[in-house]
């Protein structure tokens, strides 16, 4: 042994005996510092102490700069999607909810089984390290409802000021199945147009947290994973599924008219099918809203052949998700790119896009 | 037609006459608007007249909830990083150039190849609409360069104050490559560490572009992709390869202690072997720095086994990005989990972990 090897030795000696090695004296703050972001030792300390020991996942722990996984089907389903909801926790969930429940969503919208998920947060700098832990046990619950394994992350740190509190992306990997092939093209005349639960309840909730606004006891998020009313879908409907999507920013109006531009083909809707709870109903004509518009995070918008339709609704119905699944309208060959509404009264509508800002930062 | 079908008709009419259908007449501003995130006609208009044509991808166009892609490998590669570098735009790159080389390399580094992107936006209100579109233009270079398809994406935006600037998401997927499969555990004694190029030059220009300081006309990023350097390791080192990491945050020395805590060796670095740039070792002077630690976008730390280091390095300078590739020091038996350096002056110091935040938002 050198001199020059042994007074190595004896430094990682003397360190060892410090702790320097083993333990991180440094995160002794209760909130989300700058160096937690740097790559360095918080960094490290950070994902160690509270993201593995949530999240469980043999992919994540073994920090490796990507995530491997095995590929059973010949086609997978990506999709992203960042989430930066404000305020971030209200009732029925919180952001990390919605970061979970938004993409499985996307990935199940397309047919394909959601199986993976990223997570990449850019924390502000001072959030308090409970609502970290609060959000991310909040992801953990989330992913293991839906069944889908977080298998790779990312943390980046900006400056006091620079973001607000926190945002996520998280970005979804499914297995397709080719006899189930959903698309916003296959919309065709006659085919029904069902939505498989009441509408509306995410948006007035996150206004009425936003504004501290008290509508209803009992208004919530209805933030969840879809997947097992796409099953109810695949074992009703199966290969003559024609479109499904999930009506969030922009709401039910939105999400029909782009699958009616798509296809070129129009909707009739009729007013008194749509489900709107009653608190939701109320805080829509006090805020001068159209539940049309209102973001969803529960509920999905499927498109179907006539004959299956009654038979999706009773798919549907027997699963908790579904129980107020029911058709809303038609699909008709008639003002192709066009979704119009027979109002309850007799008359007639257009229901057009949503032309802008109803209501920011809703998921 | 009843009257109430005829009467949508003559809307129908008159709107596509106004143009209503068919153009967006609200994105007069140059500038983002809370309305592009909302998922209504701006949005739609900000996908399809700004994004779509940059990104020249099919699976984009589709508009669908998720990308659908065809999977030839048993096993893929997830990789995600968010990107929040300040300034958003640099010599040498921007923002976008980051965000794609970043996550390449993340999948690359797995020994995977790189096939497909997702990019998630969070813009500021207020964000010029010529920066957004350079750094999309940048990253469609990027991505072509890479060889890699942009699938989905996202975009949110959030108001004034609430961010800075831009923040971008990007999520890789690529396919595994089961005779090559390097891995932060696979270090062995004996083993050589090479580094493919000079270290230091993305820290040090971020650092210098932040606080408006003029070192050296020729100081610019590093960020590239590394995937012709790792075809070089596939080809000259192939399943002998230990392990392959890109020095990002925290640097060289960072990265250096990962993979010796993961295989629990030790390593022995020569400080006369390590590349660094005059500018940058000036620059380091000058600021207190020491390059070990500095951010890396276009260099990879490659650990092969000893009889291999020479056909390794010969292979990488065949590659303009690697031309200056060395081996820079071994791997030890001795001291587990450490990285310590013989210096110029003959002395040995240790090389330890970055603790906090060196340089915070890099990348």
């Amino acid at each position: 042994m050198s001199s020059a090897t042994k007074g190595i030795e004896e430094q990682v000696g003397a360190r060892i005996a410090a702790g320097l090695n083993c333990a991180v004296p440094f995160n002794t703050s209760d909130r989300v510092l700058l160096g937690h972001g740097s790559g360095g030792k918080l960094s490290a300390a950070l994902v160690r102490d509270r993201f593995l020991p949530k999240f469980d996942s043999a992919e994540l722990a073994q920090l490796g700069d990507a995530a491997v996984v095995s590929v059973e089907s010949d086609a997978i389903a990506i999709s992203t999607d960042s989430f930066v909801v404000s305020p971030l926790e209200f009732p029925g969930g919180n952001i990390g909810t919605l970061a979970v429940n938004g993409t499985v969503n996307d990935v199940a919208m397309m047919g394909a089984r959601p199986l993976w998920l990223t997570v990449g947060f850019i924390l502000e700098e001072g959030l308090p390290l409970e609502v970290l832990d609060r959000v991310t046990a909040s992801m953990a619950e989330a992913a293991r409802s839906a069944g889908v394994a977080i298998v790779a992350g990312d943390t980046k740190v900006v400056e006091r000021g620079k973001a607000d509190g926190m945002f996520i992306n998280t970005t979804g990997v499914g297995a397709i199945d080719s006899s189930f092939r959903p698309s916003p093209e296959k919309a065709r005349a006659g085919d029904a147009i069902i939505v498989t639960g009441e509408i509306g309840a995410h948006g007035i909730t996150i206004m009425a947290a936003r504004e501290g606004l008290e509508f209803d006891a009992d208004l919530a998020s209805d933030s969840a994973a879809l997947t097992p009313l796409v099953d109810a879908l695949r074992e009703s409907v199966g290969a003559e599924i024609r479109a499904l999507r999930d009506p969030t920013r922009g709401g039910v109006a939105s999400t029909l008219n782009e699958i009616a531009a798509a296809s070129r083909v129009g909707m009739v809707l009729e007013e008194g099918a749509i489900p709107v709870p009653t608190a939701v109903a109320a805080a829509c004509e006090m805020l001068g809203l159209d539940a049309l518009y209102v973001a969803n995070e529960g509920v999905c918008v499927a498109i179907v052949p006539p004959d299956l339709a009654d038979l999706a609704v009773t798919a549907l119905r027997a699963r908790p998700l579904g129980r107020n699944a029911r058709v809303i309208g038609r699909v008709v060959a008639e003002h192709p790119g066009m979704v119009v509404m027979r109002t309850s009264i007799g008359g007639t509508r257009v229901v057009d896009m949503l032309p802008g800002d109803q209501l920011p930062r809703i998921c």
